[in-house]
């Protein structure tokens, strides 16, 4: 998390109009590193399979190299995890994240004194 | 705009999930300060007026003090400009902004070059 503090505003950081990489999609490469599964990611996201898939797809597109290789079928069913390139996306994503975030720490917190307290609520 | 290259990925800075204000709502506050009117404002960022009426609702609830003051009716039809709270909020905000980008201005580069050509439209 961008803040330890859960009633201020967090940074959260989208790269362009088209989101090569934002907030959400870094979440659900993570979760999918996590389970192993784009189906499993879906679920533990709350989203459908099909907006996870349309999201790797795009990822997968956007980027020069895959970010998430899926294997179908099997016994046990299809299995994604991320690549190289989707491991080395996502931890650089990581990175500016926190040094963008730590670089207006004070300011974001001045901020907040603007809101009231369900303006906080984020 | 946070970059001046327009085919690399640009920083947005997202306030929290609730999204006191974000790159969305700042953009149409400086239109409302602009042309001095929210239908104005809706029509050039091709929003619908309903969606800028509530956009800017949200904002005069979320913060202490509200951000734009609306005047209805008289022979000019209503206006809108932004409050004294309005003008501090996206002041701050836009620092923020530039703040935050400017410290990861070389990282934010080395990942444009992850993208395919495609991928850095944004």
């Amino acid at each position: 998390m961008a803040s330890e503090h859960p009633n201020h505003p967090r940074l959260r950081i989208l790269m362009g109009d088209a989101v090569a990489l934002g907030p959400g999609k870094a979440d659900l490469l993570d979760t999918v590193a996590a389970t192993g599964s784009i189906s499993a990611a879906a679920r533990e996201m709350n989203m459908s399979y099909r907006r996870a898939w349309k999201l790797i797809d795009a990822m997968n597109r956007d980027f020069r190299r895959p970010l998430i290789a899926a294997s179908s079928g099997g016994a046990g069913g299809g299995g994604a995890q991320l690549t190289d390139a989707g491991r080395e996306a996502l931890r650089r994503y990581r990175s500016i994240e926190k040094k963008a975030t730590a670089s207006v720490a004070d300011e974001i917190a001045a901020f907040a004194d603007l809101l009231t307290d369900d303006g906080n609520r984020g």
